[in-house]
């Protein structure tokens, strides 16, 4: 449950205190009503404790498994280091993230080399994306960080400053091709469009859907869909549980293989 | 974390199985690569399985508490019986609920004596509202349930019946009302055809409202703000940490009317 809005009483209480906002209305309810509504009220404020509580343990729990879940998302980076231009093809397998890539950004995402999102300590107040990049043709920088503070009315973002090296700003490139071929609608952002503006870091959709579907299971976007073996063979658009069943493959394939070799 | 759709494996393991599916491309991964890629699917075997019992544990956490809740909303509901029109206050005041409420709605909530909302055991399966009612002279029901079905891919809902009186039948009034003002827009779905309406159980968004804003804290509502005392006394719209401000307020009228009465 939501943590609703509140109003303030209408009730004439405050006569002589610095809160002279209240001014109306005792007499809008009678007594016995008025003794309800301080019974209702002292439920609510029961209610409201037990959600309080509610939200505290589930913010342990999540901690807790964020806590489990960290040396196996590190294993994994390990790993994925390994698999050349794993990230690149995990991006641009990603129907909603391929969206947002041009053509010279993919390139670039070639020398991406490690992908991390951390939670911050109390979860709620914000995320960052790290990415680790190999020396490349387009920036000095080596990690570029784009940070999201929510835990304010006003969510706000950061990201590292990228020092683009001479002739190879994608962004100003990509606005050039996209106002030559303009004719007034706005063309698609661009992926460092995205990941250099930080004006309104509500609702990000590219970087929640990084944090909740890229990053908890790149691995099924990198291995690509079979589109040539008809609809069942593509996207399963129901959940995780065919995690398993992907498993499964892997190591019948591996077997396989080593049959082969013999 | 969101639980991501998967993908099968692009491998060419299945050619003596019932599962034809996958034909291809074992080759589209040396040895070297392969064996990676099935070390990343146990790491992601183990990642997805803590997922899963931080989901268990979290929704043990949250069956927990509904309960603790329980008896509370249980004594909120006695205390709102003997507050005269207190649900059809909080649902005219609501900015959302208000917005579909016709003028004879309004007149037929006044015998809306109770308001549950009652989550199903397992939580994400569902949920359902009921409404009961005082004798009316609108219908024959004394409880009309609205209930979502979210357990599957495609959420649905069911309503009870309404026996609308004759001459009363609010839902066709209301069409016939806005098809006299028809200049091919639609009007506003009126509260009861939202009610009767179960062609789209997905994000419901009056039901969600009622569910996670209305039902946790409607005292707020039934509480109107004063409307002529400026900006601050109106709608906070910043969260529920004003609870205690409402109490005080609460309290202190309390207070006041008892000196008054000496």
């Amino acid at each position: 449950m939501g943590e609703p809005a509140t109003k303030r009483a209408k009730t004439d209480n405050e006569t002589n205190g610095e809160d002279t906002k209240d001014t109306k209305a005792q007499s809008d309810y009678d007594d016995a009503t008025q003794k309800i509504l301080e019974q209702i009220d002292q439920v609510q404020g029961e209610i409201d404790s037990l959600n309080e509580k509610a939200s505290e343990e589930i913010l342990k729990v999540e901690q807790k498994y964020n806590s489990l879940r960290k040396p196996f998302f590190e294993k994994r980076n390990e790993l994925v280091r390994d698999i050349p231009n794993f990230w690149v093809t995990a991006f641009v397998n990603h129907p909603n993230i391929s969206a947002i890539l041009d053509e010279e950004e993919e390139e670039c995402l070639h020398y991406l080399t490690k992908v991390e999102v951390e939670e911050f300590d109390d979860i709620k107040s914000g995320y960052r994306i790290k990415l680790t990049f190999d020396e490349n043709p387009f920036f000095e920088n080596t990690q570029i960080v784009k940070e999201f503070f929510l835990g304010n009315a006003e969510p706000t973002s950061t990201t590292t400053e990228i020092k683009w090296k001479p002739d190879n700003e994608l962004v100003n490139k990509i606005k050039a091709k996209s106002a030559q071929t303009a004719d007034g609608t706005p063309g698609p952002r661009s992926f460092f469009a995205w990941l250099s503006d930080n004006q309104d870091a509500s609702n990000d959709e590219i970087a929640e859907l990084i944090k909740d579907d890229l990053w908890p299971n790149p691995l099924q976007y990198f291995l690509v869909p079979d589109l040539d073996d008809g609809a069942e063979g593509g996207l399963d658009e129901e959940g995780g549980s065919e995690n398993d069943e992907n498993a499964e493959d892997l190591e019948e394939a591996d077997d396989a293989g080593e049959e082969r070799e013999d």
